[in-house]
């Protein structure tokens, strides 16, 4: 076999590549449940935006024409809605773009600034000039895994008692060599947030060095949260700072991929040369055009979750389910080890009901639950019952069984 | 203003920004002419399969969910067809997003291998272990502008004559540090392309540390261009090399951003790790394995420019134009000098012809002009004629002047 390990950088070769989920088909003919509930990607459970099939049938009359690269309609439609100027917005192929474009740009390897041997650091098992980033450890996997294409040098900040962000940890964390600090809010997998106060005694911590990049995926669904931070709001007098925004979450669009970042004009401009010429599709800016101004579905989508995630408490209170309160769309499980988590997961699967590990998010004892519309919640809820009963009586037999055995 | 300099790297702040060029609706607006005929982008002027709409329509039944992270029916689809496994190949947000993940991949900074100083190549004015890869001068400008954002040190050799490949100069270009060699074959924006025969002995000449990636995004134009390589007959005993293709030409979807890589499944494997896990989208997957079983559209739109190829040449040669025999979509029109390839450009643009300047590519005295249906080809031809008019006479009446002014 041809060895092309010496094309490969190595830490490519060493990163585990994605290995997604069962499938709704792979579930149904492996299991054949009476009914499937995927709760495992924080998907829209409610669809999108009726008036997206119009606007998408449309956009396909010029389908063979490449997209508008500026995305120019969307963009000025965001920026009205944002009060921001369409300079300050860059439309990208979803935050998963978004994250991968700041990590070209950024957290490329130093440029060496002179031939002086001496001044460069490096280490016999290190890269010459790696990048630093700062983030936290329960957090987006996403913003992990781009910045490892780039070979960047990660620190990921253990979470703070509750699963909350410890932003006194992160902003210990900088270092001279610091170039991003990454922070979603409200935060996945965990569903909390970092509050108004806090944000702004760490935005003031942060050195002006450091690129601030927030995340907000889930912003909508904080609506009516009071001490939810309204980062635009610090725009102004943080030019390092970015939002990343998505169209993947409350506007049910994940298929489309379409997502955004807010921020100083001179950055964006940068940006803007990094991202793919014609990213995202014209269907996919004509959809999100269209969902973006249907505000009642985006209002029963946030009122869905709302609902679901009241219904979901009380159900877990009251079968003694540990849970992390959310302000998101999906709820984090908290289970007593690894082997609880997974034998849930399973038996859930078996069900027909779909529910995200988080081990690669660092979190092998918790499985997140996004929360669906009340027959799905009905669903998981039967199947919880079904499932903590057989492993209940199966935990009573197993421990019989020692009992006996030891007499 | 916030200085930012420090933030970014200096090759993308030196970088060019894409400047798009006048969209439909602005010529529409500027100039009023009777008609417009877009032939500025090498789209299929025939739109895409009829096909493509029903399968988008069935695909937004579910547009709330990701899309399928491995593209698993249309490669398989494409495997099938191309009769190689699906592991074989890779599908992407089009050529560009492909290229940009080979970029990523590849042309990385060279990782400092041991901690002696001494072996370490340091030039005061370059970074520290640049990657590099070869090309040629007036090929996809696309493939420079990513291995741009990865700094990497891109040699671009000179055409031979005839704008056709100089494949010796090329592999004379080969270093011992060469990561990557980019051969687009048919060429773009040349429509010239790289014989069978030459292709062997390219092939042959490049050492076996080197990446070869031949970009096919023309490839079924060249259908019964006899001397054209089927590069795919050389994946088994060339496992360095990649094949790009896409739906973005001759099956008319470049508003959806769909391409493909083959090559041996271990450096699919690797790619698969860079590309953004939901690339490309639900709707995209959904139209391109239509695309792909719409054979009777994808003959129709190879006649049409074979049929518009024919009666532009006979056209140019009436007119004693001169122009590069092509094998693509697309024809070069080469003029005198830049300032006539501008004035011819601009001209035609006010009467609704949109045509391809080609500084970026390199050559800034030529003209690409897509093949269009044949109201588009009239209203080319039309123009062209009023246009030539109008710029001899005002010739004739600056010598006269001259003339005049002279006696």
């Amino acid at each position: 076999m041809f060895d092309h390990s010496n094309r490969i950088p190595v830490h490519i070769q060493e990163m585990k590549g994605y290995v997604p989920g069962k499938t709704i088909e792979e579930v149904q003919k492996i299991y054949r449940p009476a009914m499937i509930a995927k709760l495992a990607s924080n998907e829209n459970r409610l669809g999108c935006s009726p008036r997206v099939r119009e606007a998408v049938l449309e956009s396909l009359s010029a389908v063979q024409n490449y997209p508008d690269p500026l995305s120019l309609e969307l963009r000025e439609e965001l920026a009205r809605r944002n009060g921001v100027d369409p300079a300050s917005i860059l439309v990208t192929a979803g935050s998963e773009s978004a994250i991968s474009i700041l990590c070209r740009t950024f957290l490329q390897p130093l440029r060496v600034q002179s031939p002086d041997m001496q001044s460069l650091r490096v280490q016999s098992s290190d890269m010459q000039g790696r990048a630093e980033a700062v983030t936290a450890e329960a957090t987006f996997v996403g913003f992990f895994v781009q910045a490892g294409v780039m070979n960047a040098k990660v620190t990921r900040v253990p979470m703070a008692e509750g699963y909350r962000f410890d932003g006194r940890a992160m902003l210990d964390a900088i270092r001279d060599e610091t170039r991003m600090i990454y922070l979603a809010n409200p935060n996945n997998p965990t569903g909390t947030y970092m509050p108004a106060d806090e944000f702004r005694v760490w935005l003031e911590g942060i050195p002006d060095h450091v690129l601030i990049v927030v995340d907000e995926a889930y912003l909508e669904y904080a609506t009516g949260v009071e001490d939810y931070p309204q980062a635009i709001e610090d725009l102004h007098s943080r030019p390092n700072m970015l939002l990343l925004r998505t169209f993947s979450k409350a506007y049910g669009l994940a298929g489309f991929r379409v997502g955004y970042v807010i921020g100083d004009p001179e950055l964006i401009g940068q940006l803007a040369k990094v991202k793919l010429t014609f990213e995202p599709t014209a269907a996919a800016q004509a959809a999100a055009l269209a969902a973006l101004r249907d505000e009642a579905f985006l209002m029963q989508s946030l009122d869905l979750v709302r609902d679901a995630r009241a219904r979901f408490y009380a159900f877990l209170e009251h079968h003694d389910g540990v849970y992390v309160p959310s302000i998101s769309n999906s709820v984090m499980m908290v289970f007593g080890s690894e082997s609880e988590a997974s034998t849930f997961t399973e038996s859930m699967l078996r069900e027909g009901v779909i529910l995200r590990r988080l081990a690669a998010f660092g979190l092998p004892h918790c499985v997140r639950v996004t929360m669906g519309t009340p027959e799905e919640m009905a669903h998981f809820e039967d199947s919880y019952e079904k499932v903590m009963g057989e492993l209940h009586s199966k935990a009573v037999s197993v421990a019989q069984l020692r009992g006996a055995q030891n007499d």
